[in-house]
């Protein structure tokens, strides 16, 4: 949490932080704006004091809504120090970045965060650095400072990712309405108005529009992936698949709010009209693990013990598993779980490797997903709640949504 | 573009260039892959030689697509290193660096690009340039290569950006229809099929929707704002103003393609119902000095001369410029121009700053956007569109949008 940073900076002994960039597709100084929306930004905190945030004259508004102390970029005058460099953008950054480190009063130790042109960060940090003989610069490889602060949520993250969550359920409830509302046509197969097959690429279309209707966005794209394609977890859908009658639809969904904001991650599978027994039977198996593992989650535990549950749990009821074949494309054949937030992907990591020490602790939001996977069937179940353990250890389910996995056709919503 | 690589290389003594990182908000990489969306890559290109995509198994019918030599990120067994480096993973990622390089004959300047944690690039990069001794790492500051060969577009990516184009105007017109549809009520304010006001809000809702319906997405939000806020050129517009007859509307959307892609740009100007004189004649002048500026660009001149070219047709026409006062906030208050592709600003830069030596280039694509700003007289005005130069020299207009300012209430498209 926000509120842990400077425990963070100590553990690293560092004396500052520098977060910067473009804000939008940096979740690093998203987080340190406190989600507020501008161009760029530079944010510059000291251990134990509130951050700063440099902004240009056109952001001022903006960036006073982070509720931090803004200094325009004017201050520091940049195009007077490029002039003065002769033309040279190198020079005159270094200098630039030294007139705020004096004016702030930054020195010792300095952490930098936030994403730049991997080779520009390389070749003005190295000239920052050989410049500013009483700054230390401090890059971090992996489980940096940010990224741990950011695994672990406060209220007010918890209360924007619960409303992300609720539109994502209003999306794939209206989704199921729509498939519901066709006509079944010769085959089992639905059918438009004009009569022509309903596709999987007509239901993407549609979901995109709910997507925006709900306030959201898509950047990271969804699953609504049928039959084989279903038995394949990374398929997104074959769009010119028809729909059709007792196929399983694996239906995984990830939007986030409007701009560059908190995502969610849901998934549900559904068959239309009704189930084939082997489907139904790989649904028991995954929404069983899912009940089974959402009874046993719990703030002190290793996050890899729940791989481990899974692969035990599943391989129980007969399905191979990634714990005897790390490689193998039927059964259970990726990770559990992942942190959601800024990111769909982020930390807490779930993965079964011994280097993995993490434990789950109160403020983790992660999605949890068993899933079953068998393409030469022509089938594959996937369903995905989003979980939440409270400052309390109380573990809540942040997906209001049942897990029914037949879609009954005609009238009425699931 | 993209052929241009290898003399950019050749420029700049680099034997090799390395891109990597996730694929989504990172333009560079994406541009390396040939516009193709995956997870995560990287890319290394020899000079005079294709680029090869390392890439996860889960990714490799998409890395294919890019028409690149793949190679699988299991070729190079990271975890085995992570082992063999006791959990270390900077140790590790630099031997697995190494592993990859001696793989594909790596050696020489190599020049690094793609968008990294800054502290991570500085940290991996100053141990993968101590570890290998017979290549030097290369980061660029300002106009790197990737940056410049994005700025002139092929054929591919003018017929995308035109594609894009097309779909941005049909917003334009289908929100024009929206907001004709309503009634007016008392004080010219348009209302609702209930009776409560039409306002701002209520439109910005329906052009996310329409975005959504085009097949767009929009990350960096729109502006479409009304009377003062339209003469204050980064306001997006007040969410609870009415909307009502006679007042500047200012319309700036640039949305791109879903999931990471290229954008357009465009903005017109409106007045439902009528336009008073002192709007008329601000669009006049905008629409004016656009089309004497449209008329003027061609290859070979310096891109800076627009800018100056602007201030003093807007001079001319008696309106305060920031030739005469950089701090202006009234008459017209920005840059004439800039590059539009993987990212809604990009080079060519049009600034008149002597440090400023770009000259346009067949290739070159950009949004030309004159405007002026009278917030406290409640007005501003900005038209824009993109323009093309192509192979041959001639200048192509992918804008297919009238000027017109006026729009009739009632029945009828724009």
């Amino acid at each position: 949490m926000r509120r842990d940073i400077d425990q963070l900076m100590a553990d690293r002994n560092l004396d500052v932080i520098l977060v910067r960039g473009k804000v939008l597709g940096n979740p690093p100084l998203f987080y340190m704006l406190n989600g507020v929306h501008l161009t760029q930004a530079v944010v510059i905190k000291k251990r134990g004091e509130a951050p700063t945030v440099i902004a240009g004259p056109m952001d001022r508004a903006s960036a006073a809504k982070s509720g931090y102390t803004v200094v325009l970029t004017t201050r520091y005058r940049y195009g007077g120090l490029l002039q003065q460099h002769n033309g040279d953008p190198l020079a005159a950054s270094v200098a630039y970045y030294r007139r705020i480190f004096e004016d702030l009063g930054v020195s010792g130790r300095l952490g930098c965060y936030g994403y730049l042109d991997q080779g520009y960060a390389y070749a003005f940090l190295t000239a920052l650095d050989a410049a500013t003989p009483d700054i230390e610069i401090v890059g971090e490889i992996e489980a940096d400072l940010i990224r741990v602060a950011r695994a672990t949520k406060d209220a007010d993250e918890v209360a924007r990712i619960r409303e992300v969550g609720q539109h994502t359920v209003a999306v794939v409830k209206q989704t199921v309405a729509f498939l519901q509302s066709h006509e079944v046509g010769d085959n089992e197969i639905l059918r438009k108005a004009g009569g022509d097959h309903l596709t999987v690429g007509d239901v993407h279309a549609r979901i995109a529009r709910l997507v925006a209707y709900e306030g959201l966005e898509d950047p990271e794209g969804f699953i609504f992936s049928t039959g084989r394609d279903a038995g394949i977890p990374h398929s997104r859908g074959q769009l010119n698949a028809p729909i059709r009658l007792g196929e399983s639809i694996v239906f995984d969904i990830f939007p986030r709010e409007v701009g560059g904001g908190y995502f969610f991650d849901l998934t549900r599978t559904f068959c239309l009209g009704y189930a084939p027994e082997p489907v139904a039977r790989l649904h028991r198996d995954v929404v069983d693990c899912l009940i089974a593992l959402e009874a046993d989650v719990r703030a002190g535990e290793m996050a890899r013990y729940y791989q481990r549950m899974t692969c035990d749990f599943l391989s129980d009821r007969g399905h191979p598993t990634v714990a005897e074949d790390p490689a193998t494309q039927r059964g259970y054949v990726h990770g559990i779980a992942h942190g959601v937030g800024l990111d769909v992907h982020e930390v807490p990591r779930f993965q079964d490797d011994p280097s993995n020490g993490t434990r789950l602790l109160p403020g983790h939001l992660f999605a949890i997903e068993p899933g079953l996977y068998y393409p030469d069937e022509g089938m594959g179940c996937r369903v995905e709640d989003v979980l939440w353990i409270a400052e309390d250890s109380t573990v809540h389910n942040l997906t209001d949504m049942p897990y029914d996995l037949v879609v009954p056709m005609g009238a009425g919503l699931l």
